[in-house]
């Protein structure tokens, strides 16, 4: 019996998707990667993944896990691998209003369970531009970051408990609703940010949150990025922490998403070089309180924050939203960065994480060496700021792809000076092999793929990723 | 040349202790546990526990880990083990003041910890009763709770980055200062709460927070345990989750407390079967201003609640610190819970977690249990309420340690209907692998195996705790 058959009579024929009809996972939308798997398959349950993974450990199939294909470093990326997309898992299973926990399938898109939790007052913090589309599964498995991680962490920070399928069918339970959870090695954060190559997330138990009772949001520009923290700094201090987001676009963002955004607005009268987009959360309810004003208590304090600066000359302008389509066009300009970067011609990714106080040295540096390789190279520079997460994009002109792994080593030549990461919320996948071998601490490499040989020893989960080849 | 010399080569004959001198390293306050190491190693640097671990697996020879000494659970326990303590990496190394973090060796004691970032108006959250002795790598090493958990996290939430050395001897950097680094594996995670059996932690770079510009603090008397999460969920909703402690203290314990104390007192005029130490801090600069009445925004809020409660008939008596003397006797009571419950005799010990909502039903359904075995029994309750951590101790009166087996399984099965865990936050050690091989997911089990050997093959470091043997 061929493997198709086999498979077939596991996840159904309907859900065994092969030739034409696989074209949708053969998409990857940056273009870099080749994703050609030999078959897709969909199971609908724990158990049907549990099976296809035997099966594929008895037969040495490769097995690549896909969820909402957003991903960014070709960790989906395969030819003539087995795709096992979990889309169908995509139950909400249980939401504890009470307990503040949603517990869902890792098919569940992150706009769905942000919808789903709404309605109770609560929230799930995590949030980026393909929330439409990307599903836990992927967030988990990259332990995402996105906007809020000044706020509420990483993905791995907003998830209490997994069910995992391990190379050889076996099911791992560690779904667990706790705060504490001592009960031998913490396998979860083990498996997050795993990428499926260690296992395959099925369900999953997430922290939620109630919803701010009320939002304060601006543009800010700020003579330079220094301006930008003490910013940031005199926020959380005035509010208590209150600081949702805080984002970053240097002008060559806005530039370009202007260029690439019919409907795109400058954010201030005059153009500005560092323009920052903060939004506060009023978590209590005296915060969230409609005074004489007619704006919010927390309105209010961002405001006077602002008034401070701008008298201390260390604020240039700012805009405070003042309905929700003010806000949500302040969002869609930080959050297109998802995709109008690609539309600029081959470019030069890096996703960077330095300490706050350096951002605005390590931009500088990595400008500098840049233009010593291609002076007429461009950059353009987008940030979490509120995490020293950088996202820089260089685009060549006068030199070929053949430069292009020298634009990245120059990056993190700049970002290993100061202690930073090449690598802090995109994952590794196939894009970053290169830089793990030369910047990896070669003891940490050593174990991880000690560990992935003692979790997977025929090498079958997701093959390739995350670890370079010994 | 005998192990002794070769040990004393490495760190030094001063620093390599045997016979009466390594006395200090044998005891085990719990009086459950032997520790007779043949030699206790102090080495001074990371090089040199590289080098005694060099020497150890060149020469299959077990090393058991220790810094402050002051687990429950028997992690330290060993008959003829090289003890390596850590007590001499005791160097702050850092304190980065606009980071927040600071740098340290696993040798520094808590409460070092907290004096030297107080200084720059930072704390570091981490605190429990044994903080004078207990050592940073200790509490990593069994990713401690303690009283702060509900704002601050567990230990493994307060660590960035460690350095770590593995059982052959490799210094493993796990270094970092960044809240996002998706740089393969998560090791940290993986070694954090591992009690030295897949490493020995060296170095560790530590999360800091601003000081709560001021606190609150109250011991409150409900009806119920349910009436004081209601007390619990109106003080997040009022002061925007504020609440930095929420200790619940039985009557049992009360009682046990005055027992105890020469100098105990009745924390309200009568006594009540359900006491909460709560503690809220103000990190807006907003609610520390002192009011006309004289007290902070934060305490004024904190007393409103209160007020509303006992008009709802949800609170039976409340005192409010007035000073910080007052406020340090409710702490002390609290925190005498990690000895005083020793000196009432032969007591069979747990340390589980629940979901919040389920804490009064657990607590009345091991009781039941108990009765049934032994009648006479009574038991002790102290609990971290606001993470669902109980604290449960069982005094056998007509049964003898033959039934102490029967009186953790009666806990543990009602603490699995709802969910729960049977170790919190102390870790496994000796004492729960019995449980670990009962309750834990046996596939998750089996995980932890292969991970341990393929870190540690020969296992020799700190062999036979955390996982049972297969």
């Amino acid at each position: 019996m061929d493997h198709i058959t086999a498979l077939q009579d596991i996840v159904g024929a309907k859900f065994t998707v092969t030739g034409s009809d696989a074209d949708k996972w053969r998409q990857d939308w940056t273009g870099d990667y080749v994703v050609n798997p030999s078959v897709v398959v969909r199971p609908a349950s724990t158990d049907e993944v549990a099976q296809v993974m035997r099966y594929a450990h008895a037969h040495d199939l490769p097995v690549v896990p896909v969820s909402g294909h957003t991903g960014l470093t070709g960790a989906t990326a395969n030819d003539g691998a087995v795709m096992l997309s979990v889309d169908r898992l995509n139950q909400i299973e249980q939401i504890d209003v009470e307990g503040r926990t949603v517990t869902v399938g890792s098919g569940v898109v992150l706009q769905s369970i942000h919808d789903a939790v709404e309605a109770h007052d609560l929230i799930f913090p995590l949030t980026f531009g393909a929330r439409g589309a990307a599903m836990i599964g992927g967030a988990l498995s990259t332990n995402a970051g996105g906007s809020n991680v000044v706020r509420y962490g990483n993905t791995r920070d907003l998830c209490l408990g997994i069910e995992v399928i391990l190379a050889d069918g076996r099911v791992m339970n560690l779904m667990s609703a706790l705060h504490k959870d001592n009960s031998g090695y913490n396998l979860k954060h083990l498996v997050i940010g795993a990428e499926g190559t260690l296992g395959i997330i099925t369900k999953a138990v997430l922290k939620l949150f109630t919803k701010p009772k009320a939002y304060a949001t601006a543009m800010v520009a700020t003579p330079s990025i220094a301006d930008a923290l003490t910013l940031l700094h005199r926020i959380q201090d005035e509010t208590g922490g209150a600081v949702e987001a805080f984002e970053l676009m240097t002008r060559s963002y806005i530039d370009l998403h202007l260029r690439q955004t019919p409907d795109g607005k400058e954010p201030f009268a005059e153009p500005f070089e560092t323009n920052i987009m903060v939004e506060v959360g009023a978590t209590s309810a005296e915060d969230a309180m409609v005074q004489e004003s007619g704006q919010t208590r927390l309105s209010e304090k961002l405001e006077a924050t602002l008034g401070t600066l701008l008298e201390e000359g260390a604020m240039l302008d700012a805009v405070v939203a003042q309905n929700e389509s003010q806000r949500a066009e302040m969002w869609a300009r930080r959050e297109a960065a998802g995709h109008i970067g690609y539309l600029d011609g081959p470019r030069v990714d890096t996703d960077i994480a330095v300490p706050l106080d350096q951002v605005e040295l390590v931009i500088a540096g990595i400008g500098e060496k840049i233009r010593k390789i291609d002076p007429g190279a461009w950059e353009v520079v987008v940030a979490h700021l509120g995490d020293g997460n950088i996202h820089h994009a260089i685009y060549p002109k006068d030199t070929g792809p053949e430069m292009f792994d020298s634009f990245v080593e120059a990056v993190e030549d700049t970002v290993q000076e100061v202690g930073g990461s090449f690598s802090a919320e995109h994952g590794v996948g196939l894009s970053k092999l290169k830089t793990m071998t030369r910047r990896k601490d070669p003891v940490a490499l050593a174990a991880m793929q000690a560990v992935k040989k003692a979790l997977d020893p025929k090498g079958i989960l997701n093959p390739g990723k995350v670890i370079p080849p010994v």
